[in-house]
């Protein structure tokens, strides 16, 4: 963990942002991975806003917590954690469900709102929450990790050999589009049996609603299960089954040793994940697949705001 | 490319063994990537040999390898690529279809035959054909690659941001246990429409056999695709797709740029490349998918000898 505490007075603190498909959030956060009371700001985004009107959200969120700067401390950086996907290189976002931001300068555009000099690393979200349960989450003490996401998408990221994987262009880390055997479920991305496809909270109620489910949410799901509703168990296990056949995909290519999973449908119940676990148990051939440790996140609420902190805070992991 | 021919009158040479699932071979090479002529032996081994048998076969072609090293050349290293899986950190080895060897220390056991001080560098042989793609292959340029061996098994390995990926225990690149939506092929590793149980060599002349197809070899399908014989042509066609569609997934992982696939059964027909584009093209909406080149190997027959030895010439590029 770096800190510059031990050196100097004034404390070392990055601005994180967390741009989202519903929301964008801001707010400072100490080199030892905690937000700082009374410094978070959130505007909503999503599909119906003008670019100019998502752009003045971030404005926004950005400029209202750098504000709250307290004077002893330092902006060492501000870090960008944006849903995909992203050109890393030149700092342009094309979110999938902001179809108006497309290679939309948001690096730049928030540089231009910080004092000059000031770093800004922006970064696909699954890989910043990745570097979250890295560095204080669930894969702590781990150097070969995918952190993912499980909610209205699935997403991710990777470390490796103790780095992170962003790729050529940054978008590494895109779980919920290896697929799983067996299902054919169509993919909005244009392929067959994603996981994103199969097992999203949406995806996955739209699949218990064809059975006869009458619920229309993820708690209502998450509810259903735990009365031991025989159509909310089969949804469940069948969302598990090929998360765990994508996490032993991705250990058969990348050799994973640890997986840590947030996001709200990640919490629909705790067998979510004992049923991705058997999935993967029945690579038995291959002890380096069935090594790998499927963990709930370590993170709190706060993990995307960590991850786009980690983004400044932890260099050192970047690539 | 590392070369010390300038600094010193004696070339650099790496012993090359490359232990496949039929025979060891190993040989002397260049540190410009050529085989030297007359330095090659090559031994049986496969599944009916005993541990001491296997490992005598692997002696004598490094023996007689180490004794055609020519008067003014240095030998500066060992390279083994080996049938996975491995553990890379202890050098064992425990190649599936060598079932007597598990856990074998073959690293060592190299070691010993060869003069004290001269490293022996032991990884899977999809790693090395990687590297060697990557080196004087059709990968060259590229810092985001993943070689691939499409032949009696489907293997693979990763450079990842110019670095190879072997992981922590070494197996990094099994993508033959990708899997592939839609496809509910048995693997034999345990999983369910893993690449390898649908688009190896056999396992595509054993679908077209299901169909009525009369032929028993990847030569025969080979010759029945291009007289265009319809079961030929779906069989190759599906496994082409299946290649395609894992291709797909990893580079939703990891980001690749190129995807060089060499063995046997990547000649059945050019157009099992086509089928395999095809798929990855339906990915529409992620151009950091689509934009991945597929391409023959760049490597002559003696690409696993090369691989093996750009362990020792490229060691810049192993981690």
């Amino acid at each position: 963990m770096s800190s510059t505490a031990a050196q100097s007075p004034s404390p070392a603190i990055a601005l994180a942002v967390d741009l989202g498909g519903t929301k964008v959030e801001a707010a400072l956060v100490s080199d030892q991975g905690v937000v700082l009371p009374g410094t978070r700001h959130r505007q909503p985004t999503g599909p119906l806003r003008s670019a100019e009107e998502l752009q003045a959200a971030v404005d926004q969120v950005v400029t209202a917590t750098l504000a709250t700067l307290p004077a002893d401390a330092r902006l060492v950086g501000v870090g960008v954690g944006a849903a995909g996907p992203v050109d890393e290189e030149h700092g342009l976002v094309s979110p999938l469900n902001m179809p108006v931001w497309r290679g939309w300068p948001l690096r730049d555009n928030i540089a231009s709102l910080v004092p000059e000099g000031i770093p800004v690393t922006l970064r696909m979200d699954g890989l910043a929450i990745t570097l979250a349960e890295h560095w204080v989450g669930a894969a702590q003490g781990s150097d070969h990790v995918m952190g993912m996401i499980v909610s209205t998408g699935v997403g991710g990221g990777l470390i490796l050999h103790g780095r992170t994987v962003s790729g050529p262009t940054g978008n590494a880390g895109h779980i919920g589009h290896v697929e799983c055997g067996g299902f054919d479920d169509p993919c909005a991305c244009g392929g067959t049996g994603c996981l994103e496809a199969v097992a999203s909270g949406p995806k996955t109620v739209a699949w218990a609603q064809r059975q006869g489910f009458a619920g229309s949410t993820g708690e209502e799901l998450s509810a259903a299960y735990a009365a031991g509703d025989e159509i909310a168990v089969a949804a469940v296990r069948r969302s598990g089954r090929a998360l765990g056949q994508a996490i032993a995909a991705a250990t058969s290519l990348v050799d994973l040793e640890v997986v840590a999973i947030g996001g709200g449908f990640s919490h629909v119940t705790p067998d979510l994940f004992e049923y991705a676990r058997e999935a993967v148990a029945e690579r038995v051939e291959f002890g380096f697949v069935t090594k790998v440790r499927i963990v709930p996140t370590g993170l709190s609420q706060d993990g995307p705001l960590i991850g786009a902190a980690a983004l400044v805070h932890r260099a050192d992991v970047l690539r």
